[in-house]
């Protein structure tokens, strides 16, 4: 029932056949299939790995260097690839689909082996911490005792967190990008509007609409144009549409059309949530952005961003964008001023820019630079060496 | 199909029998009818007269000062009524449900006299011009040539510049809070989110659903928690919920009430969602949301802010809140600086509050104060005189 995966290269891991992988909440969960695409080639002595964690609706395909014809768009080309900053010539870069996802990980969409029917409303809950539990697995799996490094942008991000303090010797070194330790109050309360939405469509039918004649497409569109706003910069949209009217509206249309496209803004929402509807699943976006909200590394204050940042004893790049208000600089800013304060080599660079939260998958000289500089520094490929 | 009008003291207003009264849009529509409220007493010359627009969602409420019993809030209970900064036991107070609500004035779920069904997808679109049109049929019905004042906020305040450069001479003063004379991208984004919810539930009907089993009540929800969002700011949100586990959710059902109500912020929205689907109906939020997105005194360019502005020729105060995102800071000051620059009486005060868009509805004493000063500086209520 998972939509159709167009990426030839898939792998897939699958581990837990005996229900015995435990997720934080307690619940013991199996099998686990993980959807994996690796691109260049892992070294003799293995040193030359790259983990990289997509983001909430990316997926395996980073690039689209090893495409045939390049006929589907990796989500970062603009960094990764052959002679990219991150240069699959000289790194073997592994990207998985986040367990919950939709593009070939197990998810509520998968079938479950011992129903053989799609989980729907049987899939557990999930936490950002299992997902990267589950991605534990496979650099086991691949015989990678330690990474070149650990990246990750928003919901990456916060993976790459997770790994740099529950693993912190599996990576010699960490790139955060456009994240936070934990989700504001504002954010939130978007994502649960878009949850909302998904809930409240009728073709929801409570999670369990594989199969059925209707899926909750609509909630989960508007899900999708709400979450886009926060993706986007005030300016940035003001820039980029402002209150333009869309071409293809004519005047006599203003008045009878009341309701219909008219702005720019409201056309390109509509079309970024038809585009959105045909590539994801209602159920794994609910799962992956409840998540996200739970996530919280000082564990609502039971914990402190000091103790957990104690464990980091490797090099971390943190970056963040001026006019993200999804993960804001502050939110950057915060967690490298904590590394910084207990001595851990950390460097920060606060990127200014007007696209808001999607500025770290966009092309972007200064943060391209930054990552092959800071990569470059560390470990097996000083290129002075 | 209105919903029922709590309000004792309502009175109805009823004109343009004859389908005489011509929209923005060119089309003949009538009648029309204002619901409108009056608080305190009309002095023998007329002059003490104030008129309060309201803002998207309100009503002719705006103070419960004259309820037998006090059991209905007024909106602006903490600004309005006797003894209050806008005392009433001086001025004559004046709210009408703005022209395609639904509290009593006409719009989508009024009944159209020419077939006695209610207008649903017959209503035609309608502009913050056409209800500014339809107030000033009031004022005239009255029998006031000039009033003391007109006040809005948000909306309101939108609808305050219209009357202020469409009828320069209809009052001796305005006072524009937390507005501006055209809609930003984001927040026209955020809107069409919120019609595209409703435009999207099955029981939307085509606009067509007064009298049916079902209504579109959880896209009109769902468009309600977004927009309500917008209304409050990320400090605020932070300070008043961060990331607070509701109380009535028991750690046991963290895993298995996975996405009901968890985190305070969420349950506040759906709480503040279901009391808005009780009192507001979906075809005039659309309607109203919509007119709201397409004013723009500068007609998208065909006109200047400076042009429009020259027409004022009375005392101008304009009120902006710090934490405001939704009609922001320099919105207003963007207006007050124009007319400045044109030479024309006005004041600008920007209020510190963590509150968001939602300020100019809080008791502040700063702008209670700051409208009582304005207001006894401007005509016949001097103090000192």
């Amino acid at each position: 029932m998972s939509k159709r995966i167009p990426y030839k290269n898939i792998k897939y891991y699958t581990f837990a056949e005996n229900r015995d992988f435990i997720l934080e909440s307690g619940t013991a969960f199996g099998s686990i299939t993980v959807a994996y695409e690796t691109f260049g080639t892992l070294n003799e002595d293995k040193s030359n790995a790259i983990l990289i964690f997509h983001a909430l609706t990316g997926d395996s395909h980073v690039t689209s260097s090893y495409d045939d014809d390049n006929s589907t768009p990796g989500w970062w080309d603009s960094l990764v690839g052959r002679g990219k900053e991150v240069d699959t010539n000289k790194y073997f870069v592994i990207c998985a689909n986040l367990f919950g996802g939709c593009m070939g990980s197990s998810g509520p969409s998968s079938i479950n082996p011992l129903t053989n029917k799609p989980y729907g409303s049987s899939f557990p809950f999930i936490s950002v911490n299992d997902m990267v539990n589950v991605q534990k697995r496979l650099i086991d799996y691949l015989g990678i005792e330690q990474l070149q490094c650990v990246i990750g942008g928003s919901l990456g991000g916060m993976a790459t967190i997770s790994m740099m303090t529950n693993y912190p010797d599996i990576a010699r070194s960490f790139i955060i990008i456009a994240s936070a330790y934990k989700t504001s109050s504002q954010i939130m309360a978007f994502y649960e509007v878009g949850r909302n939405a998904i809930l409240a469509d009728p073709y929801y039918q409570n999670g369990d609409y594989y199969g059925k004649e209707y899926q909750p497409e609509r909630g989960l569109g508007i899900a999708r144009m709400v979450a886009h706003i926060t993706y986007l910069s005030n300016k940035g949209m003001e820039n980029k549409f402002g209150r333009m009217i869309q071409e293809n509206v004519i005047n006599e249309q203003l008045t009878y059309n009341r309701f219909g496209p008219m702005f720019a803004i409201e056309s390109y929402l509509r079309h970024q949530s038809t585009k959105f509807i045909a590539r994801f699943d209602a159920n794994s976006y609910l799962y992956l952005t409840k998540a996200m909200d739970m996530y919280d590394l000082t564990q609502g204050g039971k914990k402190t961003l000091s103790s957990e940042f104690s464990k980091v004893n490797k090099k971390v790049l943190i970056i963040s964008f001026t006019s993200d208000w999804h993960f804001t600089q502050a939110d950057s800013w915060e967690m490298a001023k904590e590394l910084a304060s207990l001595g851990k080599d950390v460097s920060y660079i606060n990127i200014e820019s007007s696209y808001g939260h999607d500025s770290f998958l966009l092309p972007c000289k200064i943060q391209e630079g930054a990552i092959k500089n800071f990569l470059k520094n560390v470990g097996v490929y000083n290129e002075t060496a």
